[in-house]
């Protein structure tokens, strides 16, 4: 008969204790299988135990199939494999990586939250709290909240002066996750053009969604139009509002000439309008989506940069045509940012605080620009650089003259404490024009800083 | 010289309103591309304004490309497309998805939300944003939350007796978002085995990634060792936890010989607890991860059906090696879900509010589960129904003696208003045996529902 001290069993309940102990006795081949258990009162006799506490135990090694039952015979022990030592440990893991402090860093795209309205975010999260549980549990349309998309559409109605319906906006979960969603739109066919130099993420996300991408280059007035014509892309990802790092802005005619390319070739444009917002000089430039008239341009945005990127929700922008194809091949996904953020964010908008904060940072970020170029300019190694493209964006091109390769500046940047960012690590084909050139935001770099980081930079930079 | 009257400008700024009125001309041919802009100067006495204006309005225009500078010659017109008639009204649109009015409704996966502790969630939300805004600001690392990949493996180590190391965990936005990861993480060449029947979405996701699915039959026991085998796959995605639609839950036996065909072949298993929480019957049963000794298992669940799926948070254990690729291939998408949701749910686990929250809503389940049986027992059809696999989870088959097709049933049904799901749906291979049952999603029937739900019901069943 089973004997077990049922005084060891700590703080488990009787009938697990005995349920883990016939277990541990199944799995190591103390009971064999086909062996037949006691039956349930002999059992509780014997154990001094009820009979519910056996019945709890047979029950839960029957349902996982430790345990069979023949009718009017018994419980009979199953054919289970033995269970290898060890298990139920932790398993030794990859060590995690190591977080680096750096003295200076120039590459992170740090956002400066500290200036963000939480005050007004809080309340109008308590505001959505208190009005019920619909906020937070309701359902929300794959595409996103209706409140949020009518939103969006007010606000580039309001200040990029754009017809959207808000039937057209698909929320979701951050830039990369509308990447994804993109790929799977257009198929796995699709190659995408894609601007070199350019954001390297978007490569890495429609290369791991199994498209192809073909960089194409540059000119001084964004993507070529002859380049893409030869490269058989059949869909483009362009930021002509603001092209991230070279902060180049694609002028109207270069639009209209690479609207031509996807209305001749059938492709379709992907107008990413990612840091666009912060523009320091006249309004901001009229988006691609807005002079298109054949519903070639997906227009998209996020607000990660603007608000915070820990906030993910980004939104796209679709022409009937694709909206239609989204609608039945991909309306099975459920929408991927929390109710509650979509309701917060639509009455942040709503109220004006969206585009206050956006007035405010702008504001900010044009004097923490200034501060930093003044710095630069007074830095002992002012008369080697050359600064470009500062004119919108967080960031700026910083052209050094030197004789170190990119990768030794790199090395010598890194044993100082300082993070640099190169343009050349932002082209798909090197280009020796690349070279010697810094890619700086600013947007982390407080006042107070700026001393240390010019003595930093001109230790790392001494020829 | 170019007139405009600046009386006409409305609400805009007078530069803006130059802007326009210019940009306008160029882009209807008035202005034609080469021709000479006035000087700013004399532009601005003919038009009466300042010169500050008019600097403004071309420096916009040339920012935007409408204009170009020659050195000491002054603006000059660029060659520009003329724009299409219409541009800047929304474009015509599909029409919307119309939304269903269903009288009763049995196929939504309905949580019943109105049971969830939303002041508490109210109250952990206020606590978090009180102490400041690095809640709500500060970047989280791209696998989650430290805190809230802690309190899942506490919470995985002390309801599911699961070894689980923080570092292991993927945090991201709701179940499908982590299929289209995993997709990613094993690769284009992955033939994914899936359980058929079983949960559409699945098939889809993986599909719509490019990989390939093969539908593997299940028996009384879960996934078909023999079958699998044969397959080709080399990956499977099983829940043997409770199977969605038949409720299956998969015996130890034939967990040990699925670990086996994955270890043999080199394959990895993903195993999606999806659903297993509200089992009313004993303790849950162990997950295939926590008996896998090789690494060979991904488990994964999400907080939509326990929590709310408008709450998009779900997480992957992933076994040190596939964490290793992770890490290498993978790390350079940012954590889906916002920064504020996962402080929120990190507090609701660790003060025990989820526990609580299962527990209760465990006794509601099986309240209503018995009211659905009892009123399915009481029917005018009762003698025509049989129902099997109401043990766990929130729905059971009820299989109807009929001659009626399914087809024919679900026409009948919805002409009286009510949404039936079916079992033969589910299937990726059609089989004659999963006809005439009918998957039943009791979660949303609230007991003053019932008497009607059975009166259309029995409208529907009438042979």
């Amino acid at each position: 008969m089973l004997t077990y001290s049922m005084e060891d069993r700590g703080g488990l309940p009787l009938y697990e204790y005995l349920y883990r102990r016939i277990r541990a006795d199944i799995l190591d081949g103390t009971l064999a299988a086909g062996e037949r258990l006691p039956s349930k009162r002999s059992l509780a006799e014997h154990l001094n135990v009820s009979v519910i506490t056996v019945e709890g135990a047979y029950a839960q090694l029957e349902a996982e199939g430790y345990l069979y039952t023949l009718p009017k015979r018994g419980f009979f022990v199953s054919r289970v494999a033995r269970l290898p030592a060890g298990v139920g440990a932790a398993p030794p893991l990859p060590p995690p990586p190591e977080p680096v402090h750096w003295r200076l860093d120039l590459k992170s795209n740090r956002v400066d939250t500290a200036r963000f309205p939480v005050a007004t975010w809080a309340r109008l999260t308590r505001q959505v709290l208190s009005e019920g549980s619909g906020a937070l549990l309701s359902p929300v349309p794959h595409q996103g909240l209706p409140a949020l998309r009518q939103a969006i559409a007010d606000d580039l109605r309001d200040y990029k002066g754009m017809a959207v319906s808000p039937e057209q906006i698909v929320v979701g979960a951050g830039a990369e996750y509308l990447y994804l969603l993109l790929a799977q739109l257009l198929g796995q066919n699709t190659v995408f053009a894609v601007e070199d130099p350019g954001y390297p993420k978007i490569r890495q996300v429609y290369g791991k969604c199994g498209a192809r991408c073909c960089p194409v280059p540059l000119d001084g007035r964004g993507m070529d139009p002859a380049a893409l014509r030869s490269s058989g892309a059949t869909a483009a990802h362009l930021s002509p509002s603001h092209h991230y790092p070279t902060g180049l802005v694609t002028p109207i005619g270069r639009r209209q000439e690479l609207l031509a390319w996807a209305r001749d070739t059938g492709a379709v444009i992907i107008e990413d309008d990612y840091d666009s917002e912060f523009r320091f000089t006249g309004r901001p430039i009229p988006t691609l989506q807005s002079i298109d008239s054949d519903g070639l341009v997906i227009y998209m945005n996020t607000f990660s940069q603007t608000i915070s990127p820990s906030m993910r929700v980004g939104f796209m922008v679709l022409p009937p045509r694709l909206l239609e194809r989204y609608r039945r091949e991909l309306d099975f996904y459920a929408c991927t940012v929390p109710a509650l953020d979509q309701h917060v964010l639509a009455r942040f908008l709503d109220r004006g605080c969206y585009e206050q904060h956006l007035s405010r940072m702008r504001k900010e970020y044009r004097l923490r620009r200034d501060r930093v170029l003044e710095a630069f300019r007074a830095s002992p190694f002012a008369d080697r650089i050359s600064i470009s493209e500062q004119g919108a964006g967080l960031h700026f091109l910083l052209r050094l003259d030197t004789a170190c390769p990119d990768e030794g500046l790199r090395r010598r940047a890194r044993e100082a404490g300082v993070r640099l960012s190169f343009l050349s690590e932002y082209a798909a084909v090197p280009d020796p024009a690349y070279a010697h050139t810094l890619v700086i935001n600013y947007a982390g770099l407080e006042a107070g800083q700026l001393p240390e980081a010019m003595d930093l930079l001109a230790e790392v930079f001494k020829e």
